[in-house]
């Protein structure tokens, strides 16, 4: 029997659809491009590869992301990209920060009711602003105790984060849809992890699924399988 | 007499030079944009416009403003800025991330004085990633608790920041050189706020000074100052 101090959630493609607006965005600088001969697959390779490239210095997110879609633009064309195509990027940027919040299923009624017996709180590596906002925009802010962002998921990261909140990673359980940043690091500090996977997310963030029964590690579908798992783990709470 | 249970700090330009990187890198540009026949004044007005209009959806930070020197520098040319130049801005920006960290004075000799009588925390507004690298180069890394990045410094985000950490803001001590960002919002929670102006600081933090006399409220021109203003606040410590 355990008793969690805390939900941490992953918020994109976990609480919201995220991974779509950018593809949608990604289809738009498609478009965009068909003008200059390019060719999707082309477009999308160059992009990934310039994005992996500028995490390094300029980090995760979506202005990270419209410097990558505008670097990557000028490059593909040979520099012939005009002026009005590159204010129309930065638009597109715009737009999706701007863009209605689309929460996944069952998240609405599902976080209410882990909130009445847990603290909650967000981990996102994304910009700090776009995910306040997100959150603010979401409805689900005052149900959240923090909203934390964090440059890289890492199990030390996750560590300083948690020693900060002087919280036992073993008492905290994470819930996210990336292996790789959401569900590794915490099961490695001995925390309980709850990987709901997003179809179609960012290859970036793959990474295998652990084995079988392994300790602490939970698939589930729905968020709204989540409360279940709790009255397991800690026992029936009325 | 008080005993303060954090002393937080601004980072740039109160721990180490940042606003002189902006000017030099607005400076390279306004070289670049000469060949289109733009003066530096007219840039210089286009681009704070621009900047602070983006700031709603964008936040603060160096891709923010690398964001805006693009779209300021399209519509300032009329769109017949070359890709080239597209690129060059972008690595002005890359070019400023991975600059030397440049202490200001006396700050190498006095933060790690300030630790041991104090836990340190760094406070900042710009882009996380950015913060922390910095912080890390800084050499100074080791002295202080916490990196803390707000979207805004606004009494409102102060008064959750120091929630968030049990702390009460009357025992807390901020330093900085922003009176808008760093001071008022500090003297509105009941906290100390410690003014350290920094030459030719953005147009954008500017607020009036506190009338002398102001309760809580010390200006000094160097942070060697400091010990000395928290030995008669607090009494010597040995």
């Amino acid at each position: 029997m355990v008793r969690f101090d805390l939900i941490a959630f992953d918020a994109d493609d976990t609480l919201w659809h995220n991974e779509r607006l950018y593809l949608q965005t990604q289809t738009r600088l498609a478009v965009l491009l068909v003008t200059y001969g390019i060719d999707r697959p082309t477009l999308e390779e160059s992009l990934y590869q310039t994005e992996i490239q500028n995490i390094r210095v300029f980090g995760y997110g979506m202005k990270s992301f419209t410097l990558s879609m505008i670097e990557t633009a000028v490059a593909l064309t040979g520099g012939k990209l005009s002026g009005q195509h590159v204010l129309a990027i930065i638009e597109l940027a715009r737009a999706q920060l701007n863009a209605p919040v689309d929460l996944l299923e069952n998240v609405l009624e599902t976080v209410p009711r882990l909130a009445t017996r847990h603290p909650l709180m967000v981990i996102t590596k994304g910009d700090l602003l776009d995910q306040e906002t997100k959150l603010a925009r979401s409805g689900l802010g005052e149900f959240f105790r923090d909203i934390e962002v964090v440059s890289d998921k890492t199990p030390q990261s996750y560590a300083a984060l948690f020693k900060n909140h002087t919280l036992n990673p073993e008492n905290v359980l994470m819930v996210g849809d990336s292996l790789r940043s959401d569900i590794l690091p915490i099961l490695e500090l001995g925390g309980h992890a709850v990987f709901i996977p997003y179809p179609g997310s960012w290859r970036h963030e793959a990474a295998a699924t652990p084995a079988p029964g392994t300790p602490h590690f939970y698939q589930l579908e729905q968020l709204c399988q989540l409360p279940g798992v709790l009255d397991q783990l800690e026992g029936q709470v009325n």
